[in-house]
């Protein structure tokens, strides 16, 4: 990623390196866009989406072995995370690379085979309406509820990099359109 | 939305107008993108987003009315649409504005209070699940369950524009990060 050899001034959450580093790309709205700076940020915002197809591409080689992956020990709690919220089948916590003020992750606590959405049978729906409805609690414990967006990556060109199906809350901006 | 003024080429679906208008701003690699064009490929990126937030904020002034939406008439048939999956709970059609080669939404057949995701209440966990399983299988049928984003839109800054709960199920096309 091109390093950053221009002023940027930041509109939320100084504090997230990620949400930082992004702010400059994320300005909802063109008028406040220099025409100077255009082409520098456009280049970096592709840079930076390469790099997470990259990531997805490489997770999807060994998507379907069903090995372990990096959310079972976050489950089992060795290795510590921000929890949102949590129930008997679902954990919320926070993203450790936030694309939006407010970015949690909501999965199950049991896998059961889902590594992706693409694995789910109808023996899966009652999980996956929890899941949907813990999202909605989690945008509400966040304070987003009035907006907020939720995304289910599945595969590579869905961007999924962790093969344990996972639920993205995203909000505390605007969000734009197309979603990736 | 500016007027496009230069020459673009087509990678995918060059029958399906809105594809075609946006196909090139979505190239997935860098590489492929001359720096010539990007600024003005960079400001089109925002107009269009920027239309879409706004169409989003008129659409939230009556959001809470719980009036009908133009999903009612689709479900009732007064209005044709591209169905692509069909239950008893469940109707499944092509987004009139596809942001993807694959662009289908999911919604309840009976909206039940669930103007968005937000509204959502415990009984609602078995819909939603219902919905997510749906998704899955439009994306199967769609041909696209290796690779595909779902999107649920909460709000103004989520960017929703129709108040009957609804998931986008996008693919076909590799989707880039962050999502919106």
């Amino acid at each position: 990623v091109e390093k950053i050899s221009h002023p940027v001034r930041f509109n939320r959450t100084p504090s997230a390196p990620c949400c930082r580093r992004r702010s400059s790309l994320l300005r909802p709205h063109g008028l406040r866009v220099s025409r100077d700076f255009a082409p520098r940020r456009f280049v970096r915002h592709i840079a930076s989406s390469t790099n997470e197809e990259a990531a997805a591409r490489t997770a999807a080689a060994t998507a379907d072995t069903g090995g372990p992956t990096i959310f079972d020990k976050i489950i089992a709690k060795e290795i510590p995370s921000s929890i949102v919220y949590e129930d008997e089948k679902v954990l919320a916590f926070r993203d450790i690379n936030p694309q939006a003020p407010v970015h949690v992750l909501v999965i199950p606590k049991l896998r059961d085979g889902l590594t992706g959405l693409d694995k789910a049978e109808p023996r899966h729906a009652e999980i996956l309406g929890q899941l949907l409805y813990a999202a909605k609690v989690v945008a509400e414990k966040e304070g987003v509820a009035d907006g907020f967006r939720v995304v289910i990556n599945n595969g590579a060109e869905g961007c999924q990099s962790v093969y344990h199906l996972h639920v993205h809350v995203l909000g505390g901006r605007q969000m734009k359109w197309p979603p990736g």
